[in-house]
């Protein structure tokens, strides 16, 4: 089995939007965090996904939080880290400071500015709805601080003209080794579906490793169409609770278990950290 | 969960292709078949998908084959039945006597003329190479049968143009309640891909249910595909053996089983037998 | 011919981000706006889609200037009337009065928040980057004048994701008859390329009516594309001052010629005014 | 502007199907043949597709009719020749003998059997229907001789499947240098629609030229389309007759001058002999 039927599982640890009073199970603490990164590492995942949070559950943009959640996941195991730099209602500066002093293999890149909601078809209403900025200039303030740091973008696309805009900045030579997320199911962006997945995944450049992210129980059918059309995967609590309808998952690791059993039976293997290092082309920490 | 997320899982129980020396667990026997009809339904089946074959395993045409075949299986449980009509070198007479004697709730409709190929990558050479003859002429010949006899024709479809090759036959009025096979992975025929499954299954005509079939272990990212893109499963040990590489499956059962796990891990449900009856809207027996 | 081949034809008459210094042909007054409307009328448009300037050619959002415009072109021709909402930097009460006060047929319905940027690989930079700020609050309030007044939304979306933000407007009721606009090339939104065009167009809903808008010169391969795929057209030197390298169009007229002549050359027809009512379900004035 | 925005223009001359009571302007002999390829070569076409014929009109598979076809046609214009191969009810001997004598710079190569029909919704039955004839093995026969005398195949592909096909004969090294034509519109081949080309043409090979052959009227809706798509094209009596609804070519100069203007109304330019030469890679004669 080659290279090429390896699949990067990423588990996304905790995210910031929800609580523990919603799932008793996300972590909040750099050691629970931690933990959480164990258990996805022997699940099978080689990446994890982290936003940071206060002691009390409230997001953190604090470099030393990041700092502990680093070392305390290097402690128990060799998974690849890649820590987020999104956020709404936050100064760029905070939301890249953690990069620049920790270095972590991957930060996440967000490629475009739109309407972020979220609708309820039992309310007839939005549920929330912001706008999420993401204008060029603060990407290419976080990409260069990425390329003098050796960081890898994992450019973060939530719909068509997100993974579009990769063109310009790759013509202007700043955007060079990277990695694209697909994220579908944001109302505003593109809808959770593996028709618009084989059309969007299908535009990606040649050699670049994809991988789709589902938020909410619409995950798993994304995980089934990504495992079909050759790409990677993401799950863990930060996008969805449901191992099924009605089965919260007792942690990240029983979702990155489901993942790789997904995994194997359309016949291909999880990559070990190792091959995902070579598959996404990252440095070694 | 409405039955537009519900899955109707068919068994291709043995072929006519493939024999016990490749595989021990083939049912040869109507009694045989029939025990593996049960497995299926045991398993999660709601659609047996079936071709005739002597008592040594080789390819039978005889009436009373399928006759024994069909009140045996009626006698262990209500799968709905669908026999086979396709054969290279066998006179289109021959091909239709048992539909028209037995009047199974579905029969296979093959929608097109094509080279029939299989590749070795290995060998660089054709493992086999024919032609399969469904001029128009005989497709309107079964259909003639089928549409007499209150008989769903499950149209095969093995290319984008068999699909589109009913368009002619509906603006007829020939062609009126049907569902629609993509089969994928055939030489000649269109490839296993996802991509191609996206396309091809979004030119389905509204309303008309439609199924992927996989040959060889291919199928599996083609039902995990289907699967995500809304449509029906077929398995069975006449598509592929194999569980997974190097483990073959003792029997349909495991096979469907499989399936069945990988319907519920993107969130649906197989259908039962009475759901399939409604979705796919063939009478009882 | 069926009114199915029959295309409606929009001259986007103005725009106000281009000037005289860069295309001596735009029409900034009252009446040399109704003068291009009539020359886009007498060429085969039926639409014409209008922004409104002062007599210096600077935008204006004043009520009596889209007045005059109106009463202008109504004294020319019969063209159905399609007012702008859109805007970079002003106040959504001002980009809404002049469709409460004067109800043209049609106001266009900018259907997302966006990055809205154009890049020049010759000098390797953007020339302009801005947020193009369209909240799902904002489109609610435009959607609520629009209902309240009988006046056709024409759903502008620039990418996947707001052409599918439609869908929860269509599940609350507010968002009913309507057509879309799928705009590409800006970047930011989806890029200009026909299989993009492909993919999206086959998402608007059934029995909606769509065109597509092309930004500068690649405007004309978006034509062709959206000619074959069964799409309405809109041109104008609000999009595109060329008719082909280096030749400008000498006003409006030109430009919707050679549109009615791709039309023609594809085995379509140019709808007329009565005809375009029809097709896109706008009352008479 | 590159290579990549210049246009082959392929004109099919004269085809077998159709005769002067159809259309007074096909030519029969190679005198006509020859000048109706000069006028296809002084409107803007680079290469010629050729059928021969008797004197009658009727098929001709004879190689001294070839050859004064070959001759006439040198003599008047540098133009690329491209002889047919395929026929319904001949020899596979008699359908390479010409090539095989005459080294002409392209041979169409039919990559797939296939029902070949033509459907009347007027009057609700088949104009005609056969079984076009090409498995495997006669494929790689004529693939056999081209190769042995440096003649590039055109493969000729009426179904996704018939493009697939491609693989197994690369993988073998037996299929180098070619290029695809993606024929669209015959019943029991893939149906003449945009959608269709956008996702089978995003299935050639990485730097293959193709181009699109429609049959019928609808063949100038796929010229737009392939023109979009950034594909060459195909037109000429052959194929369609008519420059609009009711208005028959009186030759193929007319077709080939709206297939240029078309070109150009897209902002292309045709290629030159020697600008096609090169994008289609192939040797002078």
């Amino acid at each position: 089995m080659g290279l090429e039927d390896k699949v990067v599982i990423t588990a996304a640890l905790t995210g910031v939007a929800a609580n523990r009073a919603q799932c008793h199970w996300i972590p909040y603490t750099p050691q629970e965090i931690a933990d959480e990164a164990l258990a996805a590492y022997n699940a099978g995942a080689s990446v994890v996904h982290i936003h940071a949070r206060e002691n009390d559950g409230g997001p953190s943009w604090r470099v030393e939080v990041f700092r502990e959640i680093m070392q305390e996941i290097r402690k128990r195991c060799p998974i690849i880290i890649n820590f987020s730099t999104g956020a709404v209602f936050v100064e760029r500066d905070a939301r890249i400071a953690h990069i620049r002093e920790l270095k972590p293999e991957i930060a996440a890149l967000n490629m475009g500015t739109m309407n972020y909601a979220k609708y309820s078809p039992k309310r007839k209403d939005f549920v929330f709805s912001v706008v999420f900025h993401n204008p060029f200039d603060d990407i290419m303030f976080f990409l260069d601080t990425m390329n003098k740091n050796g960081i890898k973008p994992e450019c973060e696309c939530f719909d068509l003209g997100h993974l579009e805009s990769i063109f310009p900045l790759m013509d202007m030579g700043i955007l060079k080794n990277f990695q694209v997320s697909l994220i579908m199911g944001v109302v505003g962006g593109m809808a959770a579906t593996a028709r618009n997945l084989a059309h969007v995944a299908g535009l990606v450049p040649p050699g670049v490793a994809w991988e789709v992210i589902g938020i909410s129980q619409e995950q798993w059918l994304l995980v089934a169409a990504a495992l079909a059309l050759g790409g990677n995967i993401r799950v863990g609590l930060e996008d969805n609770f449901y191992l099924a309808p009605g089965n919260m998952a007792q942690g990240n690791g029983p979702l990155v278990e489901k993942a790789v059993r997904m995994t194997r039976d359309v016949g291909r293997e999880p990559a070990t950290v190792e091959e995902a290092r070579r598959i996404l082309a990252v440095r070694s920490p």
